[in-house]
């Protein structure tokens, strides 16, 4: 049998944008998708050109997001997938477009900027029933999927408390007034939505319930701006509860002075805890009560990991596997969707794009509102 | 000039009190004291034979701590300074009868149980002006210190954001109806005054206060108790706002299973950041904006620490030093009150007491309101 | 100007050859390469059947490289690069008619088997001046260019001591009785030309040598078999001396119990040391005299790192890169060589090959003389 | 009962010196013993005044060992023991002297500067049949103990290789010609015997020996002096072969640039491999092959201990203990001793002594020889 790769398009990813890169170096990993087209700027001669220099037909590098649904969807070589990378207030649109053309759809978190926007993505991919993957890329980290099989063992027993940070310190400086690109579109209410909160507050509200496999249910939280004249929150800070009543904090920052990347996670059971750190995405902890910790290790000859685990694993333990590859295995469940094969593989879609919408808004409700404890719906 | 050890005596600390073997070995450290008495046991032949096992004088272990100062008070080599170790409901009487007698004092924390009876600690240490140190014990680590010069320095720039945890995971289990000691007063409100919050809540927050320079202002707090039956919180999550704006997290617990002892501070400036860990306790990070990191570690032949802070290590570089020399630091502190002498060397006091107290008021309130903000006069 | 990704063509990785599913995804993380055709195994039908599961037309699985060079030059759209990803023992012949059909090469290590068959190697190579890089992919890490580059900038001073060391622990038991493929060829010295020796201190000798600047000049070695009735070395240990007189030692194991893939490297100057972890890639330490350690970390937003060095990071700060990344970064450096631009990018080749081959020679004699110092030509 | 401190007297240790400030607060630990006599210094009056400052009795302070046995043998309130600090070349007219006194001694190591003083030494202890133990101080550390029990339990299978190292920084830089004192002497053949092999290297051997339960039975060595015009070796690099067959490396170097203390020990079995890093104690690594990894953490709490395990912790877990609690375990062994009850609690004594002396001459006699494999005796 064999096995073509799906033909990808891309919206947005041109020139030096960071996440571009990644989701064109990710797809490729397993040989399951071509890129063949993008629409890299809204610049018709800069499109093209960019298209040129990736190596593909620089014919296929379109001036919008529409033009080019519409011209590789007359193509009988066109592409039938798309990534979607734009900044988050242009997601509505170009989601809904792409699900009208039939496309399967990999899409940037979060999902949108406003709940109804995110509802009218959801009507769209939920009508035309097309695949859907939204890039919470921590969730591809096998250690992730260890950690969310260990809690569906029972091994922890029931959870008490959930911990999770994501500390960044990036925007120390106010460089989005220096024209620093990544900066600027992520501290615009207008283009983001929301700051630290909708940049990786979610990605940490989707790894707690995503673990967990349970809810936060309720919110105290206080959004921060810590640098003068910034227009976007860039600190947040909440208290939490989960659907079960477990106690949950979050911790949020992309002022954090001299922090990189740091998204973390604690679940702790009335048997055993748990740990996992994105910036050593290879070891997971697991503390069982009154017994030495246990430090396990990712890696394709791993025994003592789940089947699953394994097959997310590129390489033997010991050889490092990074946000590329984690990345990479949300591309592989999104080959699997198109190829309508079940695989196991979890892949985040609609449904964790609305948790976080509406994790959103609660918190931005509560900080209004003095941190008072706000239901996420 | 010879340099007699202060004779010193102890309330509390018999048979198995973890905490008072702690003091017996840290406070002879440096040779500055010599244990001579101790009111161990309220069972007059307990308290004597207790005494003549740890190698004093069996007529020298009495039944109360009243009949000791007394009983010393009169004797020419009689003790001058007491460590009161014993549990939180019984601090008041105990040290003001301390003062009175005109001893110095050496008191575990927190200060005592209630606000009024803070105030008369405060008041009895003030009008006999005796030397007093609380045992806010994790300041006595070199490189807490050192923290504390950094942030002096101003190398940190404006501080922004403050966040400790203080994680132990011993009461995981309800430990406290099997008969075990220190669970069981520790969970009892009337010997306790407070769980997780009385018991290590108030180390955190002296921490930040101390390493800060700052104070925290205002706290929404939830005390939760997350082990069905257990009298006492053994669960804080807290919101705050520093005394210059800045945000704050404190997160405690009891119950966070697999954790020993995981007391951490980290106090982010606007130009750079540092980091401190009880479990390694020797290395202080400090983490520059746009520079690599910085482990700086402890030793007397660090000559790039601060002179205060080398003095406060009894070992080279690389010889660990442990909880019971942080202790034996306050001790040094505490000898060079006694001796009338300015060392430089830092103890927590009554202020920091008084402040502890007022913390643990406004969390407590705080939480029966639902989180709402409130002051720490 | 388009950039057309390079043809390239693969000689073993069929099946479940662990390199060979490396090599095809780090070829293709910047799109510098296509894979079109393979050499897969011996048996045509399998050969053709895995070309096809990989997405690769089925015709252009072949049964042999030679027929797979013949066939691809006769093409106008065939490959003209080849990756060799076989067993030691057949790199030689393979190579060498890679290189005598023009094709551009890239061939694990180590070089091959024996001296007599790297000299026609570097001949075949010389003779026909392709393009050559062999996969020591460890230099491929962005922090092992960076630790290069602090060498040579002079802040470590003159090097006094290099300390190597790769541990692995997968060859504990004798699994290659048990027809476990990867285990099988490299304990079988007709195939390998050495256990642990070939396998892995290469690639420690290589990067003692790349990063310190100096040659191993002389070695005594005990080369060991801990598992009773293996074929090959098991174990390596050995003292050298570097050509400037640095002291210097290397120690590896494959039954190194509990050890996944622990390569570091460790040079010590005057001035200052380096420490690099191949588990923990993304961090470089360098360790002034009498000065804070510090922490570097990998990441194409750390203006504090060589630019060439940012160059190799795909990600920024914070987002581990993993040995695939390291891989494709050879792979870029392939690319480069083949298009003729000089990018300044490190990759290893003949020289390190025949380096590498002189080593094996040396800690041989030296091994079977009972730790004769014995000097590397 | 009542339980009198043992009175022990100080040889050596006066002014600035590090280790006998060490022992000071080591020994006073647990209550066991008051030390009450020293002969700290060649010049009476210096001896005096210092003793005055520590708060002896200054009449006590003596200018010769030999005089302050006789004076205080001959109280009724006489030191009974004696810790031995001097340099080694002193070790052996100052130990034998103590013996024929009567003394029990506890010496600093290496035991001495010769093979035949060390015989001395060994007759004098023993026909006197005085309590002896040697200060290697890392065998106190409670998870060395731990360490031992688990190769003694078998979990480890056969022992197939044993890595140690010890690695120093502090003289980097030739200090000794500055008038650092501890530099001086070490650095100065006639007093020390050898520089960082009798320093250190006889630590890690004793390690080495005492976890594994095995000898140290050849060695091929190469002792080097890696700072110009210093007189002793300050960098030692060996293979070993253990008693039982199993390979064996020792790294050891007082010029490793950057690094602090870093004595560390790994024990590879066919079964499972542990770890120990001097530099963080508390922790011990277990390593199962095809299991996750183990962190075991020390403290008196720790029910997975060894019973004599806890009670060599003086904390709970999480409440680090450092160096001077180690040594303070062996002055706990010491007391056992001379009170003359079987403890448990193991100590260093003339074995473990001669043991090192053998080293120390069989790795001088290789190096000499160009590294010949040497047994040693």
């Amino acid at each position: 049998m064999t096995h073509e790769p799906v033909r990808l398009a891309m919206v947005g990813g041109g020139g030096g944008a960071f996440i571009g890169a990644i989701h064109r170096a990710a797809c490729v990993l397993d040989g399951r998708f071509r890129l063949v087209a993008g629409a890299f700027s809204s610049d018709p001669a800069h499109s093209r050109q960019f298209a040129g220099e990736i190596g593909l037909d620089p014919q296929r590098g379109y001036a919008s997001a529409s033009e080019m649904f519409a011209a590789e969807a007359a193509r009988p070589d066109g592409a039938r997938a798309v990534a979607v990378t734009t900044p988050n207030h242009l997601h509505r649109e170009q989601i809904v477009a792409a699900a009208d053309a039939g496309f399967a759809i990999f899409a940037e978190k979060p999902l949108t900027v406003t709940m109804a926007d995110a509802r009218s993505i959801a009507e769209a991919v939920a009508s035309k029933a097309v695949p859907f993957v939204l890039a919470h890329a921590y969730a591809g980290y096998p250690m992730v999927a260890q950690a969310k099989q260990l809690v569906q063992s029972g091994i922890l027993g029931e959870i008490r408390r959930v911990d999770a940070a994501y500390l960044q310190g990036w925007l120390t400086d106010p460089i989005e007034r220096e024209g620093q690109k990544q900066a600027a579109w992520r501290t615009d209410p207008a283009k983001s939505g929301g700051g630290a909160s909708g940049d990786i507050a979610t990605h940490a509200h989707h790894m707690m319930e995503h673990v967990s496999g349970l809810q936060v249910a309720r919110v105290s939280a206080r959004l921060a701006t810590l640098v003068a004249g910034r227009l976007n929150d860039d600190d947040v800070s909440l208290l939490a509860e989960m659907s079960n009543g477990a106690a949950a904090t979050l911790t949020v920052s992309q002022v954090a002075v001299g922090r990189a990347n740091g998204l973390t996670l604690n679940v702790y059971g009335d048997k055993a805890g748990l740990e996992w750190r994105q910036e050593e995405p290879d070891t997971l902890w697991l503390r069982p009560h009154n017994a030495p910790e246990q430090r396990w290790i990712a890696g394709a000859d791993k025994a003592y990991l789940d089947a699953d685990v394994r097959s997310l694993c590129r390489t033997p333990s010991g050889h490092p596997m990074g946000f590329i590859e984690a990345f990479g295995n949300l591309y592989r469940a999104f080959a699997d969707q198109i190829d309508g094969h079940a695989s196991g593989i979890y892949a985040p879609g609609i449904d964790e794009g609305m948790r976080g919408m509406a994790f959103l808004d609660a918190i931005s409700l509560s900080s209004a509102q003095q941190g008072q404890w706000t239901k996420i719906e």
